[in-house]
């Protein structure tokens, strides 16, 4: 079977299109999700066009071989991870680019990297918000499919808000068009919405119309810094309460002293948690988002104008994974609770981390409740990864346990495929095995994830 | 059939939610879709829980006979509109509304009108930002199921934007609970917004929790008057490449003569349109909203920081609808366009109300390139109402000819069900009915409408 699908390939598509070298194929097994097992693909194809998106899905479905899609490889639930006999079908020489001013949107490829669209979009004194922590090496395709997040969403929302339209070749090779370029437009299902988020198990997207806002404003930064995690919590809800923050991160000690260790900010080793804020309501916003954390009991807030050191600590949040993946392999949470909710969540993780003797740095998009707790363990210490494992589960049943997510803005991948079926029920995921069924009936596409 | 259904549901509802007498069934034929052609139900199902839900579409798959949900009854594309011999079942009964201020959420049923939902959150000083114009008689069950807009749109964005999370009987009667409390979910499907604006054909709604808002900020008023619509559709484009309004409102000469008869604002009967704006961002905001509309011509220009007065204004437009159903007839559109196509929609209307002697005045959430050209005529007059059949079919074939919509906000219903197919396709119809197969394999939820 294998021999045959190469053989339809080779004779679909252009050569440069198609590859079944091994060496090549190894740095399209995995994404960032490094628990995650991939099995080995019997070829790789990275289609120059939607043509030959729909080509190899044709002849996968006449020869019954499955297809897992990837984008830049950023993914961190395993959504991309390879299937043992698959074709891996990468989006990445997709990379059409028109900027429409007047529109206000941008037409790409989903081979684009997240940081080319806001920098066409900027050329043109516009801006694409969406903003996941690895915004410079993520690409549109891949925030697509897991309809990713980041710093901003708290003010501007997450990848779906921003999609007008759709191209989607489907697992028989037929293509959709979905929405197109009016802002509001309500004729048929919101079938746009579906594809995103739906991790490459519906259909996979060649093209995306997305809008467009003007330039941000210019920001105000806010640090302020707590004796415990759960204060910082409790600071959370008064501001959102107040304000509309265009960002409300969290780090907790341990993500503060990993950063601290590779960039030194000058931060006191001595916190128990940090928050930033940015705000664009000037300077009477930015002195009631410090007010509202003083009220909530921090040791210190305080309010920058300066763009460049808000940036830097910016910068330094977006960093924080990289530098704790520094200290051990990481298995990063991406729970979400309810805001109120955010202190026991918080004061859960530090008594899971106790408890199983493994480290668990805490980063967040604290104004969404969404959380990274990174699971931290010694590759090398094999009970240590058993206990990481453990405390890995545990973090996700008590997000469960406070009426929240298993995942806020990564995706369930191959890493959460059972805490989603506790999460959300049978009736749910019958419902969703329905309309997978209707949608790619041979369930070819990215099978053994978790649809 | 249709005795045996009444003496399934007589037999599982208690009496109060059941009644077969034609005098109350004739209020539940129609919308407010005044051209749409109502069928007569066999019985009218009112009931007072989700389990009456569930009984009634239980007996109704049993049975093999149609349901229609339906609202408030405001829908204007007969989405409600009664089918023969079918079952109309009502959400007016389900109305439980609960308040989370600190989750800044509220959990209500479907048969609240929005004005309830908006006073519940107010009552907390919280803010359920979607205003459709009927607002205080729409129900929220009808606005999810039709993904209403409204005038805050342009800033704040529609119904989908605000549902964490929906409760849903489907067609065989069983409940599915999707989403929850939390701000950011990715965890499996977004089948949320596949049922918001599914227009009742893919389950029926009978719960949501809805993302509220810190209450609305204070907001300046701007009017501006122009000689011709094309230069206020103009003036949009540029407002909305500087600034984010909250309300960017168009009224053209024959709406704004229309209210003026009802409700005198002493506006100059001479202007070609009228722009109203809203902004938040204080003084220098509006002053830049009055500028660009003078740039692109205005013949006035004046801000207003007086609330009462900006209030009385809005009000003036959003009885835009009532004072030109006074007229005669009113068939409503509901077009969208891309922004920089706005003057050209506008040009088109006045040249297809000129060519066809039937009047367009025309009203629109115009920072959002939405228009409602209200094609009226007097229903007396055979010829006329044929004249403006032909009028409304060539407003929705000019939109798509600019690359818009032909329903923004208002759906498909029956009256637009050739033109959704002209706009999306006969490939995205196939994939839209593959998943209606997968949800109502039966074909009883709403059917003969859209899908």
């Amino acid at each position: 079977m294998a021999v045959a699908v190469i053989d339809a390939l080779a004779a679909g598509l252009p050569a440069d299109a198609l590859t079944t070298d091994p060496d090549v194929i190894e740095g399209y097994r995995r994404d960032r999700a490094m628990t995650a097992e991939p099995g080995t693909p019997v070829a790789l194809v990275r289609p120059a066009d939607t043509a030959q998106v729909q080509t190899t899905m044709r002849i996968a479905t006449a020869h019954g071989v499955p297809v897992v899609p990837r984008g830049a490889g950023t993914g961190l639930s395993g959504g991309a991870t390879a299937v043992e006999g698959a074709i891996t079908l990468s989006t990445e020489r997709l990379r059409h680019c028109e900027i429409d001013p007047t529109s206000m949107l941008a037409v790409v490829g989903p081979g684009l990297f997240n940081a080319e669209v806001k920098a066409a979009a900027a050329a043109h004194g516009l801006w694409y918000p969406p903003d996941p922590s690895s915004f410079e090496i993520c690409s549109i395709g891949g925030n697509l499919a897991t309809n990713a997040g980041g710093l901003c969403c708290v003010k501007y929302g997450v990848t779906t808000d921003y999609v007008l339209g759709l191209e989607v070749v489907l697992a028989d090779g037929s293509l959709v068009r979905l929405g197109g370029r009016t802002i509001k437009d309500v004729a048929g299902l919101d079938l746009k919405r579906l594809f995103v988020g739906s991790e490459g198990t519906l259909g996979i997207i060649t093209g995306a119309t997305l809008r467009l806002r003007p330039a941000a404003p210019a920001v105000d930064t806010v640090v302020a810094t707590f004796a415990g995690v759960a204060d910082a919590g409790r600071a959370v809800a008064r501001v959102v309460g107040e304000v509309r923050p265009s960002a409300l991160e969290l780090m907790d000690r341990a993500a503060v002293a990993a950063v601290e260790r590779v960039r030194p900010m000058g931060l006191d080793a001595d916190i128990g948690a940090l928050l930033l804020a940015q705000g664009e309501g000037g300077s009477a916003e930015s002195a009631r988002i410090a007010t509202a954390c003083e009220e909530a009991g921090a040791t210190y807030a305080a309010v920058s104008a300066d763009p460049e050191q808000g940036e830097m600590l910016m910068a330094a949040r977006r960093m924080a994974i990289p530098c704790v993946e520094r200290l051990g392999t990481v298995m990063i949470e991406d729970v979400g609770v309810p805001v109120p909710r955010i202190p026991e969540l918080l004061e859960r993780v530090a008594g899971i981390s106790e408890r199983h003797t493994t480290a668990i740095p805490v980063i967040g998009h604290a104004g969404d409740g969404n959380f990274h707790p990174l699971v931290t363990f010694d590759p090398q210490d094999a009970e240590a990864a058993a206990r990481a494992r453990v405390a890995f589960d545990e973090v996700m049943d008590a997000a469960l346990d406070l009426g929240g997510t298993v995942t806020g803005e990564h995706g369930v991948g191959t890493l959460k495929t059972r805490h989603l079926e506790a999460q959300v029920g049978p009736e749910v995921m019958a419902l969703s095995r329905r309309i997978k069924q209707a949608l790619d009936p041979d369930g070819i596409l990215n099978p053994g994830k978790w649809l």
